[in-house]
Parts: C-alpha cells; sequence; structure tokens
C-alpha cells in the first residue's frame, strides 16, 4: 500500500488528462455551436462554454481515466465518460450559484454563469449540459457496445439525481435552518460530492464490464475518497488563501454552515481524512499494481491546495 | 385519409393513457420517496410529485403509446418512455414558470412549483426530473434491447438539449427584445415544443426498430402536428376562456410576444392549422388502417378546447 508522496508522473498525467478533457468538452460544444442568434441559440452555447471551458483540475475525468487505465479501457471510451460527468458537475456548479440558491458571484475567481449572462441563461445553460451529458454517454463513440453505454447512462443518471446529488443538494438548503450532526453531514455529503465520485471510479468497471467485485471494491474506494476530499474542502476553506483557491475564506463559517472541520476542529478532521485516504487505498489491494496511480488521486485529494 | 370526427373510442383511450401514465409516473416518483427529511429530501420528492402528478392530457405519452401502438409494441414500453418524456415535459414547466424566466404565478389553475415550495426547490426538482427521465429510459423495463434503449436516452437528449428545447426555450427568451418574422417563430416553435412532440412520435419506431422510412414518415407527421399544435394553442390563448386552460387569456398580447395569431391573424392562423393537420396525416397513408388512432389524435390536436 502505497500512501507517500506522489509519482514523477502523476502531475503530468493530471494535466494530460485536463487537457485531452478540455478539447474533448470544447468539441462538444461547438458540434452544436450556431451562429445566427435568432435562428439557433448562440447565447446559449456561449454560457454553456463559460461555464465548462477554461479549467478546473478536471479531477472527476481523471478518475474515470484512471480507473479505467486499471482494465485497460480504451483512452477515448474514458474520456468521453469523463467530458459526460464533467458536463454533469459544471450544470451543478451553474444552478448551485444562482441568486436562489447559493447566490454566488465568483466562481475560481471569475463572474459566475449568472452573472456575466443573466438568470435565465444560466438555468438554460445548466439544463442544457445536463441533457449533453446523457447524449454523450449514449452515444457509439463512447463504448461499441449499447448495454456498457446504457448502464453508464443508468448510474450517472442514479448518481445524479434525487437519490444522489440533486438528492444533496436539497438536503443542504435544509441544513441551513437546521444544526447537523457529523452522521447527517457525512450522509449530505455522500449524495452531493460523493455520489458522482462513485460514478467517476465505478465507471472504468462499466467500460471494461469488470466482475462485479471488482466494481464493488472501486466503489468502497470511492465512498472513502469522496468524503476525504470534501473534509479536504472544508479545510481548505478556513486553511486555503482566496488566491489559491479562487473563492473567499471562511465562506461556510460566514454563511453559519456546518461543516466537517466545524464539528470536528482542524486536528480532527485533518486526522479523519488521512484514516479515510488510508481505507480508502486498502480497497485498491485487490488491484495489485494496476491501481498504483489511483493510490496517488488519493494522496492528491487531500494534499491539494486548491 | 379520415380527418373527420374523432372515432368513439378515442377519448377512452385518451384518458385510459393518461390514467395509466399518472400511475406509473407516480410509481417512479414513490421509488424514491423517503421520509426522514434530514436523512433523505423527501421535499425534493414532494416538489417534484406536485409538478408531476394530478392531471393533464398527457398528449406526449399519448403519442408514444399510439405511435408504439401502430407497430404492435408493448404498451409497457410504450408507458415507460412516455412517463420518461412527460418528466422531460414538467420539467421545463418548473424552469419556465421561474421568475428568473417567465415568472409565471399559476399553472393548471394551480400555484407553479416555485409558488408552492420556494425557488430553489423548484430549481432543484426540475433538475431531478430531468435526471430521472434518463434513468427511466435506460432501465432494463423500458425495453429488453439496450440498443432501443441507448436509442430512446440519444433521440430525447437531442430533442430535449440545446438544439432541441431548450434551446428554443432560448430564443425564445432573445425573442422577448426582439420582432419576429412567421420564418423565425417557426424554427422556434419546431425547437421548443416541436421537438420534444416528434420525439413522442418517433418512439414507437425506435421502439419497434422499425425501418427508416417509416420512422421519417412518422417524424414528417409529427413535425406537421407539433405547428399545429401551437398554432392551436396561439389560438386558445385568445378565444379560450380562463376556466378552460387554466391560465388567464391573452397571456401572449399582454407580454407582447409575437404569436402564429398576432402575425395572421385568427382566420389565417386557423386555416394554417387545419392545412397542416392535412399535411400531418397525408404523412400517414404509409400505415394504412394501423396509424388510424394517429390521424384522429391529429384532428383532435386543433379541436381542443383546452
Amino acid at each position: 500500500m502505497t500512501t507517500g508522496t506522489t509519482l514523477p508522473d502523476f502531475a503530468k498525467r493530471l494535466d494530460q488528462t485536463a487537457e485531452d478533457t478540455e478539447a474533448l468538452l470544447a468539441k462538444l460544444l461547438s458540434d452544436t455551436l450556431l451562429s445566427d442568434e435568432i435562428a439557433r441559440p448562440k447565447r446559449l452555447m456561449d454560457a454553456m462554454r463559460y461555464s465548462t471551458l477554461g479549467g478546473g483540475k478536471r479531477l472527476r475525468p481523471f478518475l474515470v481515466v484512471e480507473s479505467s487505465a486499471v482494465f485497460g479501457v480504451g483512452r477515448q471510451s474514458a474520456l468521453l465518460a469523463g467530458a459526460a460527468l464533467e458536463c454533469i458537475h459544471c450544470y451543478s456548479l451553474i444552478h448551485d450559484d444562482l441568486p436562489a440558491m447559493d447566490n454566488s458571484d465568483l466562481r475560481r475567481g471569475r463572474p459566475t454563469c449568472h452573472k456575466a449572462f443573466d438568470d435565465a441563461t444560466a438555468v438554460l445553460a445548466g439544463d442544457g449540459l445536463l441533457t449533453m451529458a446523457f447524449e454523450a454517454l449514449s452515444h457509439p463513440d463512447t463504448h461499441d457496445s449499447p448495454a456498457v453505454r446504457c448502464e453508464l447512462v443508468a448510474a450517472l443518471a442514479g448518481a445524479a439525481g434525487a437519490a444522489g446529488m440533486v438528492g444533496g443538494q436539497m438536503i443542504d438548503l435544509i441544513a441551513e435552518t437546521r444544526t447537523l450532526d457529523i452522521g447527517a453531514i457525512t450522509r449530505l455529503q455522500r449524495m452531493k460530492t460523493g455520489a458522482l465520485i462513485a460514478f467517476a471510479c465505478e465507471a472504468g468497471a462499466i467500460l471494461a464490464k469488470a466482475p462485479h467485485e471488482l466494481r464493488v471494491a472501486l466503489r468502497g474506494y470511492a465512498h472513502d475518497l469522496g468524503l476525504a476530499f470534501q473534509i479536504a474542502d472544508d479545510l481548505l476553506d478556513v486553511e486555503g488563501s482566496a488566491e489559491e483557491t479562487g473563492k473567499p475564506v471562511g465562506a461556510d463559517a460566514a454563511a453559519g454552515k456546518a461543516t466537517f472541520v466545524s464539528i470536528l476542529g482542524i486536528e480532527r478532521a485533518r486526522a479523519q481524512a488521512e484514516l479515510l485516504i488510508n481505507q480508502a487505498v486498502a480497497h485498491l489491494d485487490l488491484f495489485g499494481q494496476r491501481a498504483e496511480l489511483l493510490r496517488q488521486v488519493a494522496r492528491f485529494v487531500i494534499d491539494r491546495r486548491t
């Protein structure tokens, strides 16, 4: 089990996948690029591109690519599934930032979609990206087998819907008026951020038609990784610099939000994240050396500064 | 070619499909019904049910069922595809009614979703329904063949996304600040309402793995039917009673919206709708008696009072 420093080519692989994902998203979003504003919604496509292109670590696509690499799945398939997942992630940020939701003006140091365009365009850009994710997954380029594509659609819809991310968002809104305990926050985060991360890790197994027990092992890894990821996020909110994270420091505390850090304190939260990462990595024993990159991802998730 | 009065059992079939669709949607929305508000988002499910259950003609599901019946497709498959389509239709109404969009307080004579709940819940309920549509289509109950399920996902995503309904919504918003000519309105409506109706009619052919030319014929039928449907809507806006339509009479004119009626006038608009219905029905010649119900649907669409 390796949980030490990251391999020298880890950063290179992360960057390469981010670059490839960016190129693929740009292609997906330009295939429907249309020029005449009245005949076709250039403004909509501009808003979708604004909130999807131009950055980010692309951690979720990276997890899809690296979970696929474990099984030797073709890179193009993995990148397409990763791009579809990123569309879901980006749509959720657009809708989250709306005045009706978190009312955020800044995202990654830039005006949010509804600030750069307007509220109505942001609602529609989110709807368009959400829909595009399923169009991409169902496309034959994603995988030769319709059964595999169907399973990807079902898994992503399950992770993104009312029993997953959208449900987590709802609980998060309700939680603003209540005090959550650690169990409730864990459930909330498992749905809100964990479900998409779990899909990312399972996607490789789905694309590879891997045996059930390997898929379950990846799910276990993803589950622990997702929670550690969220704790790291909460730690960054109190410890990170605005310059590094691109958002105001202490935003959660200012909003009166209960987080892992507000309940556990910094030291215990960090220890909990470490514990979860060790647990996550233990799930990978089945895969031996093939999962070395996924072990590095686990380390990266709690060591990152942004 | 029959464009006369409707068959005696037409109304019965329409009602039966509405009833079956309602039951299926209730089932889909209760499978994820969860009781503890903090652990699981009961409020989200309540909002999704509020805007999906309890009424409507279910014209889109009816088109799926009747286009399926032409090919002898199993009713359960057709109902599931129809229910998925209805989820898309209902989500689009929730998001359309938002203050950021049309800012409507009433829908079918009841408070709109964001009025009955709140803006944030309405955004999420729409997102949840949109996602659920693809979960339902990808489910094995919809069809034995993953290839068919995949094709349904691709077709619905295409019809509902930036090149279809969502794109049409965007153009509609842009149009509020411009004067549209009849060509622009036709393009707008073809995307905004026509795309989902086209999917409804093609769904039967997809479920039946029908030959390409039959699918093309249904698309032609759907295209003309969709425009006639919209013209009938515009006519109802100026001629219908609020009691019958469940929304204020003259709302389009009050909003300064260009419609088929505002451009063509009532008489020419009605003549245009008649012409389109005759064209729609002509596309069905290929199917002979098997398409009798679809001919009745065409007549119904422009004769309806709500």
